[in-house]
Order: C-alpha cells, then structure tokens, then sequence
C-alpha cells in the first residue's frame, strides 16, 4: 500500500477533532487518570453514557507508576482483592491479606479497561476553572493545554460542558479547590496525620457529592473531609473509584 | 482485616528487591518502553525467559501517548492491522487502508500484553553506559537512577548482565551511543529526510544485530542505519518490534 | 441572543481543524511570520492559492515589534518606500532618504495585508524537519507544537505538504538548517560582517531557490549566501519578501 | 542612495526618544494591549487627544493570538459583530449568532486601527505602581522596562503623566491591585465561576471609573466588580473597549 | 579473585533492602543528620536499641561542613569540650574558653562514632508527614525519596514506624511543622534575635518531649520554643544531642 | 521649589539621548570597563575626542570588585604603583614590592578618573557584532540592550561607528571573537597555563592593534597572543590599559 | 622585580582579613552600599571611627547605576545641589532646578569620598538576622556570604558588633523586617503612592532612629514610616544619608 | 563563662585564615575528596608534610556516600579487605570474598583518617587552571571559591603552589583537563567500556606521574588511560589512593 503522510496527519487531526467535539458535553467528566479515576471510568462507562477521563499530563495512572518510593509494586488488601481479579491484574500474597502487584500492569490494566467500557481521554489538558450558573450547580470545566500552562504563554481556555463532575485529582482536590476559590460553599479540611487503617475504612463514606454535580473520589475525598491521610496501600483508592461510579450513574439516572 | 503501615512498606520492598535482583542477569534486556520496545517484549518473554524493560521515565509508552501534535490518536498502515488484532487495540478505517486508534489504549493494551508474557519493568532507570568484556560482546548495563540523574547527584550506578540488548530507545538509539562513545566499531548514521513511505518499507531490515549482543529496533534501527525519517505512522515501529523479538529468541537459542 | 460555552468551544475547535486540515497540503508554506516572510505572504497569497505562514511564536512580527535595541520604530530607506505606501504604513523623513514608521504599526498593516490577500497562519507550531523523497525536492515540513517543543515534552510530530517552501526564518535560516543537516546538497555560509549597504545591495540576488523546492527569503537569504549582515533598516528586508512571492509563484506555475 | 548604519541609528534613537518624552504627559493611559485596550485605544484616540498603549510584553494582542486552546480562531457572538464590521476583521457564521474570524487577523485589524486612529504604543513598558497626589486622583503611572524586570535587575523606574488611565490588563487587573496595594480605597472582588451569558451581559456596566481617575476594561472591569468569569467569546471584550473609550472621552471634557 | 559486576550489584541491593526492611520498625527515629542528631545518635544507639538517622541529603552533617561563613572551623565553648574529647576531636585555644576545631574532622568523628555505637543511616530521605493513630503518639514518618522529591515527580511514599522520633532538623523543625500543620497540639515560637550567650544557656530546657513521641533537639529545640537564635558556636548543639539521647533511652523504658 | 516628576522624567530620557545620538561615532570605541578599560578611557579620552566604554553589566568594574576569590584587596606589584598614585588609590606594602588596595577603593577611583577626562559610559550594551566596510577595518560595533539578551527577547541591535576600537573585555576577548567568528584574518591562541611573572612582563607588547581598527588591551591582549595567564596581580593590566591609550591616540592622529 | 603568586595570594587573604577582623565590632554600621549609604557612610567615617557598609552584591551604588530605565542619568533638585559639588560630580542644568549627572560618574565619586574618608566596604555579603540582647537594642549583625545564598548551600553565617546601624537598604528595609520579624515593636508601613515632591519634603524626617539602635535612612526610612514613594529623583536620597550620619554621630556620642 | 559573638566569629576567621595562608605552599595538593583522595591524604600526610584536600564541594566523601543507585552500601574485595581494617570500617560478607559496607561509615573513617594524619581540608573551593612555568611542571593550583563559580559571579581566583598535584577528580580528571586544555603534553584516552574485572586490576599501573608534578589517582588514573571503566566495587579505588600516597612521597624526596 502507499503511505501518505498527509492523509496519515489528517486522519490523526480530524478523528481526534470529531471526538473531541462530541465529548465537549459530557454526562460524566472525571478530572484525573489516576487509579481511582480510572476505576471510576471503567465502571461508569458504557450503555451510551458520554464518560471522559481529563488529565492533565502525557500519561495516565498518577502516582501508581512508581509503587511505593519508587519501587513499583503497590498492595492492596483483602477487601479489594475482588477488584484485582475483576480487572486482570495478577498478585501475589505477602504475609496474611496483602497482595502485591506490579504498578506498571495495574495501571496497564486499568486503563485498558476504561478504554473497552468506551471512556475516551483527554491528556495533556488542564482543569483550571469550572463553570456554575443559576442552578448553582457544577455544570462544566474551563480547560487548557497543559504544555501552554507549563510554558506561561497567554492563550484562552475552552469550557466543556458535564452533568456530573467526579474529582479524582489525588489530594490536592484541584476541582474542589476551583470551586473553593470563586466562593462556592465548600470547605476543604485537608488530611489528617496518617493512619491507613482509618482513611482505607472511611474512604467510602467519604466519596459522595461535596457540591452539586460534583463528587469527591480517592485522596481527594479523604482531602476535603479532613480524613486521616492513607497510607502506602491501594485498596481504599480502587473501591472509592468504584463507589463514585455508582453515584454518578444514580445522579445522572435523576437529573 | 487490620492494616499495619509497615508491613506495607516491607511487602513492597521487600517483594521488589527479590524480582530486581532476580532480574539483574537477563536473557533480553529491552532499553526503552516505547511502542517497539512494548511489542518486543510482549512477543519474546514467556517459556521461562527472563526478559524486562529498563524504562528512564516513570511511565513507559514512549512517543505514542501524544499521539500526533499532542491529538491523541495513532494512525497504523494495512500492513501491521494484524497487530492491533493481536493485542486487542480497537480502530476505525480512515480513508482506505489507514486504520486510526486511542494512542492511550494502544500504550495500555501493548503494556498489558508485555505484562501478561511475563515480562518484567524497570522504571525510572536509565543506561549510562554498557559491559563489553573480552568476548567483544555487549554482555551487560551500567544503570542508575533517573531522579538521581536528572538532580546531578553524584551516585555511582549498579550493573546488570544481559545474554541480549535490545535498543528501543528511538531517534536517539542510546545504547547504540554508549558502544559508539567507548570507540566501539559502530557508525551511527543518523536518521534521513522524513519519507515515511520508504522508512516503513525498511525498518524491517534494519532491525537486527548492530553489534554483537546488540539488537537495534524501532526507530533506533533506521537512526543507525541511516535510513529515512518515519512519517506519523506506527505501523512500522511495532513490525520492527516484532522482528526484534524473533531476532532475540533466535540469538539466544545459539547462545 | 443566549450564548452557550460550549457551541462557541465547538465553533473554534471545528473551524480550526477544519481549515488546518484543508491546509496540510500547501502551494506554498513561508516558514516565519516576520516582516519579509510577511510581505512574501500578503503578494503570493490570492488566485485560490493555498499560502500559509508557519510561525513558532504566539504572534507574528519576528524581530519587528522592538525596532532597534527596544525603541519601537523602523526605518526603510528610498527604494522600498513604495512598500510602505502600498501597505498603508505612515512614515516620517529623517534627513534625507530614511523613512522612519511605528514598528508595532508596520507588524500590524503587513499582517492585515496578508490576511487580506487570503493566507493562513498557522502560530505556535515549529517545523523541526522537512520531508524529501525520491525526486529529491522539498515536498513538506515536519511540524510540531510549540509549547510541547518549549517543555520538552515527548510527542510525535505531524506532517504538512508544500510545493513550495518559503525560508524566512531570518539569520538562523531554519529550514535550509534542517536540510544541510539531513545532508542535502546546500551549504550555509553564514553572515558576514556588518555592512548595511553592500547587505541591502545583494540581498534580491541572494533570494532565490538555494534548493529544488526551497526559496531562502530575508536574512535567511544573505545567511545562506555569505552576504554581510543587514544593518539597522528593513528596506532590504521588504523587497526581498516581494521577490521571493514572485519566484514562489513562477515556480507554481512551472510545477 | 548612500546607507549609513550611524544614521539609520540615530532615525531610530531620536525619532523614538522625541516621540516617547512628548507622550509623558497623556491626556489618556491604557494600560494592557489586548483586544479591549485596543478597541478602546482605536475608538479614544484622534482630535489631537493624547493617547498610548503602555504595553509590557514585545507584541500587543495579549490572549488574542492563541484563540482558544491554541486554536487561532475567535468567536464573536451578534451583538458585537457590528465591531468586527467596524474594523474590518472578516468572519465566518458558525451555528446561528456566533461569528468565527481568524485571531491573528482580529489582532493585526485592531492594532492598526489604533495606529490610524493616532494612538502611540510602548510596548516593553511594565507598570508598577501609580501616581496618586493631593487630589486622590491617578494621576500618572510608574513605568519600567520590562526587560529589567524579567532579569531583575536594580534599575529605577520612570514616571509618565495622564489625566485618565483605563485598566485593561485583563483578570490581572494590575493598575487596579497597584491602587489597592497602596491602601487606595478600592475593593477588587475578584471574577467568580465562569458564567458567559451573565459575564458578557454585565460587562458594559462593570466597565467605568472605579477610582478616581481610573476607568477598568475589559476582563478587568469583570474582575474588579465580582462578576463571572468571560467564556471564550470577545464580543463582551470589544464591546467594554469601545464603552471606556466614551468614558474616558467624556472624563477628559469635565477635566 | 575473579570479580562479577552482578554479583557486586546483588550485594549492595539485597545487603540494604535487609538492613532498611529490618529498620522499618525502629526504636528511635532521629530526622536530621547535623551536628546534634549525629552526638544523638552516638549516645542512643547501642545495647539492641535499633536507632536510625534519617537524612535527606546525600552527606550527613549538616550546616556543619561550612563552619562559618564557609571558613571550615567551629568554636566550642568549655561547657561542650569534654564532648570533643569524648569524640576524639582536635582542637586548639582562642582566647580563653573558646576551643576552635576543624569543621571537616568534627563531622567525620560525629559521624564515625554514631556508626560505631550502632546507628543506621538512610540518607536521601525525606520525610515529608508522621503517622499518629488513636493514641495521639507520633507513632510513624512518611518518607520519600530525595531526589524523586527535588525533581517534583509523582511518586507515592513509604512509611516507618518509630517509638521515639527525635526531631533534629535544625531550625526548620521539619517534624515539629508536618504535626502543626496537621492540626496536632503544637505551637511553634519560631527563633528570637540572636543572642549566643542567652540560647546557648537555654537549648538544654527546651530539648525535650514537644509533643506525645517526639523529642526536639539542637536548633529544632529553641525554634520551637521560641528562644534566642544561637550564634556561630556549636557547644549548645552537642550539648542539646546528648541531652536527647537520654530523654529518648528514658522514653523508651518507659514504654 | 516644586517637582514634577514629568519633567524629570523628561530630563533623564533627553539629556541621555542626545548624549548617545551624540556618541553614535566615537573616536575610540572602549569595550569592557574592567581595570585595563577604565584606565584606557581615563587616558585617551580629553582634547575634544570621543571616547566611551562600552560595558554589558549595569556596573563597570569588572573581575576587581571581588579582589581574590571575593577577598576584596588587589595587589599592584612596583612597577605600576605609579598608576596608583596617579589615580589616588591609597595602598599598604605588603612584604617588599607589593601594594595591597581595596577593590572598591580601586574601581571607584579609576572610574571617577575616566568620567573627569571626559569619556562616556554606555552601560548595560552588550557588542553583538562588528561593522567591517570595503576598507577592511573594524569600523563600528552592532549593539544591543543586554536586559534584552540576557531574556532571550527578539530584538534588532543598533549600530555605532568608532575609528579605534579598544578590545578590553578581558580573557574572552569578545571583539576579537567577532571579528574570528567572521572569518577575520585573526587568529586567537587563547591565554597558556598561570605563571604571573611571565604574563606580567609580556602583555605591553601584545597590547598592539590586532586587526586594521582594533587594539587588544588587558587581559583581552594576552588571550589573543597565546601568552601565560595573569596571576591575582593588577600592575600588568593598568599598564596595559595605559599603553592602549597611547597607540589609540596615535592611531587617530594617523587617520 | 620578581612575581610571585604565592606572596599575592597571601597578601590579598592576610591584609583581608586583618581589616575584616578589625571591623567585627564597629562604631557603625551601614547596611546597603546604594547613594543614601554611600554619603551617610562619607560623612561619618573620619575622626577613628570604625564604619563600614556592608553590601549584598559585588558593586556597590544600589539602584543608581541604571539611572531611570536604564538611561545612565540621575536628577537632583536645587536642594541637594550642594552635595554634588561637595564630592565633585559634575551635571548640567535641565529646566529650571534641575540638575542632571552621569549616573556612573555618581556612584563612582560617592564610593570614592566613602573610601577617602575611611569607611571600609565588606561586599558580597548578605544580613540575614539582628542580634539583640537583654538592652533591647540591636547591637549587631548577622551576615553570611552571599554567592552561598543565592546557591543554597547550607553553612553557618558570623556574627558582628556595631554601636549603630543605619539601615539603607532601599524599599525593602530588610534590617527593619529582620527587627520586625523577630517580633520587635516596630511597624513598616511600607511605601505609599508615588507623590516625588512630598516623598522628598518628608524623607529627613522619616531618617531618624526606628529602633534603640537602629536608623533608617534613604528609601527605607520612607518604606518605614509609611511615606510617599519617591520619584526619579535623587536629592531627598542623598540628604537622607547625610541626615542619617548626623544621627548616627550624635547617637555614638551619647553611649 | 560569657560568650561573645565577635570573639567567637574572629576564632573562625583568624584561625582559618593563619591556616589556610600556611598551606598556600604544599607539599602535595590532592584535588577531590572522594574515596581514592582520602586515602592518599591518610597515608601521605604526617611527617611535617604540608598536605592538603581540595574539594569542590561542601562535604568530602565523593560518589562513595551514595553506595550503587543510592543504596548505601559499598563493596570491596578480598585485595582491599585489609584497607578496611586499616581504616576501621566494619563489614560483612557477601558470597566469597565481596565485603560490604556502610557507605556513610566508610566516608567517615577514611575522612577521620586524614584528619589524624594530619591532613588539611579546602572544601568548596574549585581549582580552574594549573600553573606551570619554565621547568614544565604543575607548580601550582589557580583556586576559586565554588558557591562563586556557580554562580557565575565575576570574581578573580587565587593560587597555591604545590611540590605535587594528585588528580583525584574522577572520571571527570578535572586537573589533567586543565593540563591539557591548555597545551600540555598530555593526552586523555577516556575510559572504556566497563568490565570491572580488568578495571581494578590495571588502575595500579596507571596511577602514575602522568605529566610532571601531577600524579593521576583514581578513576582519573584509568580515565586518562583508556582503561576499562569499574564497576560498583571500592578495592581499586582504595588501593589507587594508596598508591598515590606512596609516588607522591617519592617524589617530594627527590625534589
């Protein structure tokens, strides 16, 4: 066959701006692609829903990459070795109810999973605004290329539109924190000392919705509940992922 | 179940020093976790083989997250469908014979399929430098740490054997620079005009054994051999990947 | 009328990739947005022409905008006067035969003149390669973002045809660069000393077609030919921008 | 005609120097060369008023080059088409209402509107404080080079005269925070979520003298006042530019 | 003897993942390794008490090195001279009570006798939170790598438990600050003026049990409780390190 | 008396620029206000010549003001105590021949020197470039605003004519440089290893007229020459600064 | 004579730091080497007393190097004309009372009239903190190296004694702020609006004793007391520092 | 007793200078204070000599504080063992004939060891040039302060005479660089690829005088001639160090 690196750019180009333009009005936006974002994704996704995971650098998976101190195994325990096993991420057992994975396969394998529940991605894009009107609801994202925010350069955002907003942006909440900032009546406590035991337990009853149209998912959720902060260990993060699924599916079932 | 911090800690420590160690005399060390790199270790890990990827970065994927000027789509010629077929990559047909994926699912699918061969990662781990002893054979990598490297911190760096080398490390072909820097009979021709048509046609046979011990793959094969530049188009890259796993199993069936 | 975010995000995000995508393959691509690349891109555009000015900064302008050492005004000298009054550009004399305008005036009305005359520009995109294939001509550029380039970000470039290409890089004359280093048959001399006159003299002879497909405009022109360096005065600068949309057309009209 | 650099030199040096001494004393400042600065400039200028863009980066334009995203295209919803008309920027209609031009052409129409209209601009000039005497009025900026600034290097500013300043920095508001800063009685609010429809609505009457001597334009008039953030639509832009210019207009007649 | 370069390898990795995996669990935790944690850990460690220095630099001895002002020399008043003797360091007269050594010995035989006595250390370690569960004890440190840490990538910590930390992180109070900025009952008066004789005569005092399993010493001690800064001296600094070591050997056996 | 800041503003902006539109043709053009230049400047100027140093930095000074790794006292060896003398810098002997000065003492008086012999500083100017006619001398400098390079802004330079230009920008000898980088038939040997005695007593004679038009002084002289470097001794720089300013003015009476 | 190194190295060190010894406890120190610390320093050295300034960067004559945005010119009123014939520096007359100089020829000969009076000058050195005893005044200084710094690198500062200091520092106050942030009753109002002629009118009376022992003096004595920031002027500046010597004489007479 | 801040920093001061003025004559200068520096100084001081360390950076101790890829350990083989035991340096072993240590406590034993020896520290000072004169031997050292040079202040450097120079600087063999760079007879092959075995066999051998005066020691032994590169093993380096002390006491005795 001959290879035209023309049509090669164009398709690249006009795919990604098909797509892209039809995801500007999302039903669900979830701003990070870490591992509670990208449970959240591959559980919310599907049955026509339009789920997008915005992230904001080249690469999805957050701080799962590098396991613990750079050394790339993550653990998990016992209550969310289902997880491991539903989405294919193999695991060994050290001592009694902790079992080790690989970071670099669980990101892997989280991602290939949003991917085949029909989530799309946007990387390298930037959340630094959200849009709330009358109803005083969360109701869309003002986004940037993040390389124009690292260089400084002065050019616009654009703003996507989504019913359900989930925060999955680790601690630093970044969407709660926008909201915070222009006044929303959002108190953000930040973690406490740390004490995985407690954060992994209350993770769950902490992931719901801190604002309308926005839920709070992973750290973020321990973040703005002033919930201890969790320790080295990844179960809490992929069943708080799975729990902001199922209220964004509910929310959206009851607007 | 009642979680304790340190025994985390220790699981995740402990479980890696046992595999890096076990890992620090391979049968095919890959240099590079870009999409070459990933088919290659996907196709030559498995049967008891010892095969892992020294990535320099936190992440693998390489060049394929951006996909295109930062539009995250990768383009793949007829030619190498069978590959996206193969690891389960989803694409639509642009134009004829131009097949348009997820740059983001084809990093996780090609990273899983790695995973599931048995393949193992070494993250944040960078080449400096290579083992060539007596035999005139690459036989092993000086590595150190990324963070390390990237902060001028000044930390000597470990070893490891490796039966096979395989460089895909792209344009840069930087274990191909290390021979050559040590006066090791290697030209590095540098890559050509962009002409993606020939470029294709011809990585195939540039990937092969440079130097002994040393197989080049990706765009590293057609870096050294002087060949065109490779247009927007991913085709060729996971071909050559594919060819190198051959290439590796073969050598070290003589070995 | 009701405004609504995301109709407007879509109306930028579609018209762009629209024209963009029609304007991948080029009659004429005039690499640098800066006054001669400018002049050449305001006479060669119109006719249904496809002329684009590929600029890798956010404006245009080049080394306009701060006239001479930051005071923000330009001289031009007797010959080239014509051109500005063609453009519209207001002057004053000072003594006899140098003609002083506002800088940020003369960026503006060429810019507004080659908008007229129906080119398109394409800012922040920077071409690090060019394409050439069998009939050894230069038959595209690669390009890439700019604030990707800037953070050193890794991410693919794209492709864009051009019958014809325009250098107008200035004196680091990037696209014969890109040529000279991928061993084309071109050899860049570089400036000579400071001479205003002799510079302004030869600079119409030096602008030409220094590369089958290549026409070198403005100072790129005298670095490509060992001329002297261009004093304080655009004169030279303008008239070479005019003679190169006259070549650029000739050989459009040969192809 | 006899070039000599000496010459064209001191064209450049005293014109400027002359030109720059006579605007030290303005009847009218705007500070900020974006696209509501330079309506307001192009509309506020001409019946001998004195009139300058004091401008701190090389180009004007501000956040108008990189449209949205980066993509070079605006959006100009009905009501302010008539401006685009005015100054002779061309468009395209996207849906019904909104009007799409190119972002470069948009600038360069602008800018040389300002120029004809007998505007001055020094651009490479950082505002860093105000002049407020015995009458509490603003009566004149504290100007540096903004080269200076990035360098940081100790260098003394100037001080320029003007009888009415406009504030059109943007979100920035600069002029406005140097009053507040100086414990002038001035309360910036602060933009609150983005809210296009209700930002672009309250624009006109946020556009006025917030302190004595100083009229806020543009983003900064929205900034000042509390209101919501602007999407990505200039409409509200242009149309505060051309409301200040009256103001400022009619301030300058009670003077 | 015939050297392996793997085996080399293997023994520096599996020798320290054994000692660090043995000390995740440690008796006493002592952050900082300058001038008072290093007598600290000298007069701690010894008898089966695991003692570890945690130190985030690549060198341990702190602002010692330097002496004053970069003149490698320190002063030691009588009060501390038996300590230099203790420690075997040389020292010579000035005036009357004032006993000058070399900065670079002083941290060698500091260092050295910490390691005889027993003392671990882990260099390149920061530590970034502390873990206090129900009992309101500093039970744990979060710590990171260093470099990871300066390079600012996303890599998640580990944890260690400590029965006794002893904080001697100079004045920055780096432990004392992550328990105030988590909201524990801790108030940091930060330094006074200088004043030697006054600090030097108090730091004994002000070394003790700040907060439920935490110990201040050296500089930490006097920022916390808001005493004179200390002069150019070290005698109070090692004073303050003895000192530690018995509250903590104390502490210890109470528990 | 009542200030207005305009006018002031207006008597700094006029009184320079008439000034250096006055020196935009210099009889003797000094580059670099180190200790050779300023003592060139302080010879050479007066009797109605056109003298002006030419410094990058905002202060002139050069290497002295540290002294000796930042010790900040020179030492004059006998033969140029004179020189002080003659510029009243006051001085102790240390051991026999050797005059110890303050720095500061030095280049304060030395510069107040060449200000009351009439020479003109044009600080913060950087020399980019060389004017080089058809009678093959150096006869102008390109210069440009050193803020402006020091930010990397795109900014054209000026030009000035000088008869006699005086290299004294010390071992990079950046005139030379330019006039080398070229292709000036002038080749720089680079300075040999330290041995003071040697460079001391050489560097008269290497202080000559290096190309038509341009004299080397200071250190700058024993760069081109390939002579020994200069010790932490300034006898043989004065001195050289002296006789660069007797064959300036010789020169000139030849032109 | 014969050189040797060796002997200049030891006499630049020995010479150094006999003075820098002797002038550890000084009758005044003079914090800030810009024109208000130069004159206060010329006219209290003299009659045996030990005064030095202490100055940050390697040149001394703070802000006045570049004038007014980098034009090498500075304005005094009628006022402080006499100061400029005291230390000889030249000027010509602009208007009517207003007198413009060499900004170079000022700091030159101020420095010089420093030196002749037997000021001493410790450059490259950085006040960090205050030392005050149980006399509640600030009885000395604690300096450290400022190339150490500006790197970071951490290393111990010194200490040394002064009867007096004058604060003038410029805007920053920094001496002030080390009082202040230690918790010394004194309150920095910082500078208001730019008003020159009421700024210099008040600028004597705002140089007085801020704190037992402390003296401001130039711009932070107006920082302090919440004063008019001053134009591009610099007679209220040089009046200060004579002011400021007053002061500081008298103030030694009484102890 | 009553301490005294100005009395305490002239301890400083005084002391170091009186020392470092009476080692700017050595007999041997060892430039860097890594592993194979230390030992040198150990073994070559005593006995009256004047030896001193030049050590660019604050603490002494080289690439040896980070063991391999920051794991603090280091390895030495059987050869070497007895150097351990020498310096005191516990151990243990690890499969036949590999010793493990701290890195930390080797660091400081070796450090110890000089000290007692007798040896003087120089840290951050940066040697930037030999001195060589007519007999053709390095005779000296030009020094400068380090935070200086990283900062690029403009400051001039000192020297020191040397009997003789030991290049302890690494692979980096900073000194014959200088020796080199400069003309010297010296050529610098580089080192090769690794191949730890041959590496510490040869590095004996090539510590030599390598150019008179100057002894290589080291990796800069095997960097300057061509050897193999070592691998993560200490002996080599320590039994280099040795081997140096000893050459360099032979030559002081011949001289």
């Amino acid at each position: 066959m001959k290879l035209d690196e023309v049509t090669i750019s164009r398709a690249i180009l006009k795919t990604h701006a098909e797509i892209f333009s039809g995801y500007l009005d999302l039903d669900i936006a979830i701003v990070g692609g870490g591992p509670s974002g990208l449970v959240c994704a591959a559980l919310a996704a599907g049955d026509g829903r339009k789920v997008a995971i915005i992230e904001k650098k080249l690469s999805v998976g957050g701080g799962m990459w590098g396991g613990g101190m750079t050394f790339p195994r993550i653990v998990v325990q016992e209550e969310a070795r289902r997880l491991l096993d539903q989405f294919g991420i193999r695991y060994t057992e050290y001592g009694s109810g902790y079992f080790v994975a690989s970071s670099i396969e669980a990101v892997a394998k989280l991602t290939a999973a949003a991917c085949d529940a029909g989530a799309e991605f946007f990387n390298l894009t930037s959340v630094e605004d959200v849009v709330v009107k009358g109803d005083g609801r969360v109701s869309g994202l003002v986004i940037t290329s993040s390389p124009v925010e690292m260089t400084g350069l002065h050019v616009d955002p654009l703003t996507l539109a989504a019913k359900i907003t989930v925060d999955a942006t680790g601690h630093d909440a970044i969407v709660a924190h926008c909201v915070r900032n222009k006044g929303g009546d959002l108190f953000i406590h930040g973690e406490g000392f740390m004490w995985a035991e407690r954060a992994e337990t209350n993770i769950i009853s902490h992931t719901r919705e801190i604002f309308p149209g926005l839920i709070a998912c992973g750290m973020a959720a321990n973040a703005v509940a002033g919930e201890a902060r969790m320790g080295p260990v990844f179960g809490g993060m992929l069943l708080s992922g799975e729990h902001a699924a199922v209220l964004a599916r509910e929310s959206l079932g009851r607007l």
